[in-house]
């Protein structure tokens, strides 16, 4: 067991990642051109649950908060690269938040 | 806390509308007409995880089961109403597995 | 579908809560005298657990942000009362993460 | 996107390895001899979140469910080495329905 305290700065990340995910998922349901949004409404959807996922493990100081870390960026970088292919405000901003889940979660996995 | 055992059947019904509403979510986002499956898309993907919540609520023996159920209903019984605007198979299995969620949702209100 | 970027005060105060009561369930699975601990230890998880998948909700724009939201403050206020027959720390700082919690929820429940 | 018929019975074992843990966690918050219990209440706790984290992935044909199958069997395989330590039949049973998890989750490993 970890002093979950240490975590506050990851779960932050956690949390904004999962904020920004959402925001693109909502906005580019209220697009018209959906044909080109699929992929991108599904991995940011998903990625807003396993950033959820992952807050809520590190907030009960999981054992397996490295691996969970691991799985989180794997996903983020995921939703990275398909952000990365929309020119749009709201993309831009689920991908920098991606970004810095991805950096604090690979501070864990070098931690655990 | 009550008797998890009694929940076998409202955790099974939770888990069968979990998975209709996640291949409902799915195929509508291979459709081409993505404009007129954006709400079908949101309400299957928050119905899905409700009644996973629902799920784990109850197979926890959650001294909230009724309250929760409640919401599950209602989240069920908008997703039943904008699924029942779409003519396909999988809209029409996943009324059937909301209906039959809801109907076990209704069942702990009146023991809760 | 309401504006998520309103709710980023409420999506904080539940990520609050959740993390106060992941430290005070931790904290108190380390005690000795766990016997008198039980309730409090379930009542903390599942407030946890009630609070990520409330920020969640609001963080997606869900159409039933009232609801869950009226949920998530009776979990919360459950919590409360639990944790106020424990003189300690982490205790006291769960009641305090919670009562702002269920603030934010009343005040979801007023607009919804 | 892979077929989520397919794991209909991935699915399931998921769902009875969650149930097994939160019987074996309720059961364990009843008894007097807290203290020994501590590690098998927090395990069998996230064991069981991570079971219904791995359901709802693949109930969503996630892209992920090797990855996730991964972190599933790890956490099912810890949950197996502490019920181990503690001679009950809800221990035995929690042991069980994590087995036929892991295995499962192994076969998702191999075919991801």
């Amino acid at each position: 067991m970890t002093n979950q305290k240490l975590y506050h700065a990851h779960i932050e990340a956690c949390v904004e990642a999962m904020n920004a995910c959402n925001l693109s998922y909502v906005a580019n349901l209220k697009e018209y051109n959906l044909e080109k949004l699929c992929e991108c409404i599904r991995i940011t959807r998903e990625c807003a649950e396993i950033c959820s996922f992952t807050a809520q493990s590190l907030s009960q100081g999981s054992q397996f908060a490295g691996e969970i870390a691991e799985l989180c960026a794997k996903v983020c970088e995921a939703c990275i690269a398909e952000c990365a292919k929309h020119n749009n405000q709201h993309s831009r901003e689920c991908i920098e938040a991606c970004r810095h889940c991805v950096e604090m979660c690979k501070d864990l996995m070098v931690a655990a």
